[in-house]
């Protein structure tokens, strides 16, 4: 049984001790992280989650002490008191390297079996070991530093908004469920056999409530849950930054929103961004990057040569042109140089982005070679070469097909370049871009009807409003996404709040008046008293702080994370329940033989 | 439709003008309180969440705005410009009442129905009207500064959390069912058919295993839920501030604590809270005041008198201190005047209570009166004055039982007689108390066996280790409550980190080695590895934001709240879901008939 504490106190942390302690008596705790014996004396490394300090025991010091140290093993939980002294071989690697403390007393709080994990940084061990054991995990350096950038992260976010005038205000999490998202995790009721709630995906009616309300200015870090098959980088319950904004457009939430990334990031990391951020619409990103998210990094962008290629007698391309598509290009510096192997394996990379395939030209002082030769004409290379701006030694790289394959495909082909070649030379750079100006409407092929492409109450640009009855998928929204490096930070929109444009908002949506009412009748029932303009964004908290810690497994900044299948190895849940409790809640298990 | 902002900004909220803004031109935007004319002008009072502003309309400030003006009606919300000048006729009960706007341009960004409830102060409306509407109830000023206090009591918390170097961790919601709490929420699993998750009841565990985890001190303001019949002041979901510190002893934590109290307190209301708060043991507060919370703000303790009447002949007396009880009685000045009814029903209040009867006694110059005079001697009557210090004009009111009855029912008796007879005088004071030294376990008569009273991570107090196994019904506990007015503001414990003893706790609780693996198997596991002194404490937010608010109804803290039978008026949930929802769940609605 360990030792109690009985009023000893603890009166610096392991990281602090510095030279200007030396002298000083003190009390530290934590777990042993080594023990070893060296010319007589005992030297123990204590930890906690400020760092490490040497403790030193010796017959000398105290025999009583110094013999207790000796039985003392890893991760066991002690508190040592002695003086602070200076070290007379100084450790320049550690903060407190300086000095060490010679431990008149010694306390064991607690012993410990041998860990199934090392407890040391940059761990290699299986992530269902690291899951199972996650409060040992925990317990590493790497992992706790995560934790202590995210509590930052969180203050920096509600000081911020806070002192913009954001009240916080907490939303239902056993509340309705959401039409036209992922799947819902649901809550049978007890009370209302049969019946259900739903957790929330988002807060977004409620906080469109708050704003109709006259709250004016909300925010709120919130927990969203999705019942998706999970994919990397997922977990089924997330945080998101939530806020809403009334009497703005959006450029007072863009701008809004700049400062308090800049403010996080300024509090996290020191890290300066420089505002504003740039901006870039939605046609532009595609064209360009290939993408709505464009790691913008690494040049590389993507060309339009279906100009160049048009005359070529090349049926793949013409067909693609004459389907609506185009016919367009990257170049790769220094591409002149892959073998056909390699270039082989980039064909069969697109193809996975249901392109049919990859035209390649590559460009060598001995005479180019292509998988297109035949069909290429000097002149139609050379329009290619002028139109990319390419040169001797580049590859060029063309796919041609209708836009969303050739985006798409291309896209991600300026990504996997980017990874081949280590096309992003700066690995500590953040770089942001807004995306503006996105399509309002998605257009499903199997069901045959639109989808709004962030939600249904998204303000349609004023520029666009007279096609949202004639012309749906041309109109462009009041959206906008913050990408940093790539990856979506966080999205919003300034919303309708127009009844009647919200009707013809539904209408395009395929929704009769019956049904807009019976799924979002009480937002719409609101917009009849008043509601002010109002518009808002939500970061995911995870993600930001994937960024700021460095890391790009959403586990590590997940305190205790699911797995792929929303598992929890550590609780284990989801497990079984006893009939008593489904009987009450009115529900069986369905009978496995159906 | 509503007019666009088209780029105009607000440039003051509708509370902020006074005198020194005379002269400027300034934007305003919100809700239209009232609309009147008067000699030839149209004044519109304009609220937002700041306050009200007067806007003057006239034929000679600006003709289109005034013709636009007279068909604006309440609740419109609208945006107007103009110059702020001094009022002729100032209005000292508002804080803009010095000056107005002289409207030269108004926008009406949407306009309104006439809204179902009023928008004002102390609406007196039915409550599922409000909650119906809550979007409307929320725009009230009373409702919008309750969630301001609300919003600033959560900052304050943090703040002052996060200086002490707490950590804020976020724990999933998407959980285990925890054993031996208050029924859970369930969440069935889709990858899991036939398995559930549950929504916590509180962080409990994982809090302890991020101590284990080293993370040193940690907070988290948390969703927490329970499916119970609600009482009056429950919600399904509620919010705690959850806190839990490593290497400290229960004074670490409740000086700690009494310290953020004060911290919110003064933040919020500009309120000093001595420090330190005073301190009770569970049995004195028991003895005195029949309570675990009691309310100090008022006397009238109660007085055992078993030893005054002890050699009565009166059989009731006489049983009850025969089988381990105890007679015990309050004094009520000034009750010599109650009369036969008023006593009655005093007598049946507290057999609500379980008790018996109440026997009483009029002290009164002209010669006693008691409902059990024929028992009474002079000697017995001076020797129940003297114990209670009694004095002419005083009511003793005497109950006799087990003592659990007794304090139950005189507690009760004790607040009952505060509000009849308005015993509290100063009702703006807020009187805190720690309670202590709780017992560890409660028995459970019905069961046949010992409950652990906290959680069953609960240290037993050193002094009364060695009963544990013997008499655990005398084993005090390391568990604390902060009681307010007579309300607990929060508890917490100092937790067991000796898996020995934890395992003697379980036998004690009667829980066999298997079946305390199966429930707390993670938390017993974790503790094998070093687990450091840890305790903590955790408070109910809706709580402590009613005593800010000066509020007794929970909904009124909760923006979305649930009425008694767990309901939303608002959102209608819980509702039906499709049954293809329910098949991918693997889970199906009882047949009714069975």
């Amino acid at each position: 049984m360990g030792e109690a504490l009985n009023g000893l106190k603890r009166s610096l942390m392991c990281g602090e001790p510095r030279e200007n302690n030396v002298g000083q008596k003190v009390t530290l705790m934590g777990w042993v992280q080594r023990n070893r014996k060296l010319g007589g004396l005992q030297f123990i490394d204590l930890r906690d989650r400020t760092g490490i300090m040497q403790i030193v025991f010796g017959e000398e010091i105290n025999a009583e002490s110094f013999e207790k140290a000796k039985a003392v093993r890893p991760e066991y939980c002690i508190a040592v008191t002695g003086e602070i002294v200076k070290r007379q071989s100084p450790n320049e690697n550690m903060p407190t390297g300086m000095v060490e403390l010679m431990c008149e007393s010694i306390k064991v709080l607690s012993e410990s079996e041998t860990p199934p994990i090392y407890i040391k940084e940059d761990l290699d061990a299986a992530e269902n070991i690291r899951l199972k054991y996650r409060y040992l995990d925990l317990r590493r350096p790497d992992m706790q530093r995560i934790f202590m950038i995210r509590s930052k992260a969180a203050m920096a976010v509600r000081n911020y908004l806070n002192d913009n005038g954001f009240l916080e205000v907490e939303t239902p999490i056993l509340t309705k469920s959401t039409p036209e998202g992922a799947r819902d995790y649901l809550v049978p009721s007890r009370n209302y056999p049969g019946m259900f709630y739903a957790l929330p995906q988002s807060p977004q009616i409620f906080k469109q409530l708050l704003m109709v309300s006259g709250f004016d200015r909300y925010f709120q870090i919130a927990k969203c849950f999705r019942d998706e098959d999970l994919r990397a980088n997922r977990q089924p319950e997330f945080t998101q930054i939530d806020l809403e904004m009334s009497f703005v457009e959006q450029d007072d939430v863009m701008a809004m929103n700049e400062g308090l990334v800049a403010h996080v990031f300024k509090e996290v990391l020191g890290h300066e961004i420089k505002l504003p951020i740039r901006r870039m619409p939605f046609k532009e990103a595609m064209e360009k990057y290939g993408s709505d998210k464009p790691d913008l990094r690494f040049g590389m962008e993507i060309t339009d040569i279906t100009e160049a290629v048009k005359d070529m007698d090349f049926v793949v391309f013409k067909s693609a042109i004459e389907n609506g598509g185009s016919v367009r290009a990257l170049c790769l510096k220094g591409g002149a140089d892959l073998g056909r192997k390699q270039l082989d394996k980039l064909v069969d990379f697109v193809k996975t982005y249901k392109a049919k395939g990859l035209a390649w030209i590559q460009l060598k002082e001995e005479g180019n070679k292509s998988s297109i030769a035949k069909f290429l004409t000097d002149e139609v290379t050379e329009n290619i070469v002028k139109t990319m701006g390419a040169e001797n030694g580049d590859a060029i790289l063309i796919v041609s097909d209708k836009n969303s394959v050739v985006f798409q495909s291309l896209g991600a082909l300026r990504l996997e370049l980017a990874k081949q070649f280590d096309l992003i030379k700066d690995k500590s750079e953040f770089n942001f871009c807004w995306i503006t100006e996105f399509p309002l409407f998605e257009y499903d092929e199997e069901e045959g009807r639109y989808f709004a492409a962030h939600h249904p109450f998204t303000s349609p640009m004023d520029e666009d409003l007279e096609m949202l009855d004639t012309n749906p998928g041309a109109v462009r929204s009041k959206a906008y996404d913050l990408v940093l490096n790539g990856e979506e930070l966080g999205g919003g929109s300034i919303r309708i709040h127009d009844s009647s444009l919200q009707t013809r908002m539904f209408k395009a949506l395929g929704f009769t008046e019956e049904s807009a009412q019976e799924r979002f009748g009480f937002l719409i029932d609101a917009f009849k008293f008043g509601p002010p303009p109002h518009g808002g964004l939500a970061f995911g908290l995870d993600r930001m702080a994937m960024f700021l810690a460095g890391t790009d497994n959403i586990k590590d900044v997940v305190a205790f994370p699911k797995n792929q299948n929303a598992y929890c190895y550590l609780s284990e849940a989801p497990n079984v329940v006893d009939q008593k409790q489904l009987d009450e809640l009115g529900i069986d298990k369905k009978d496995k033989s159906e």
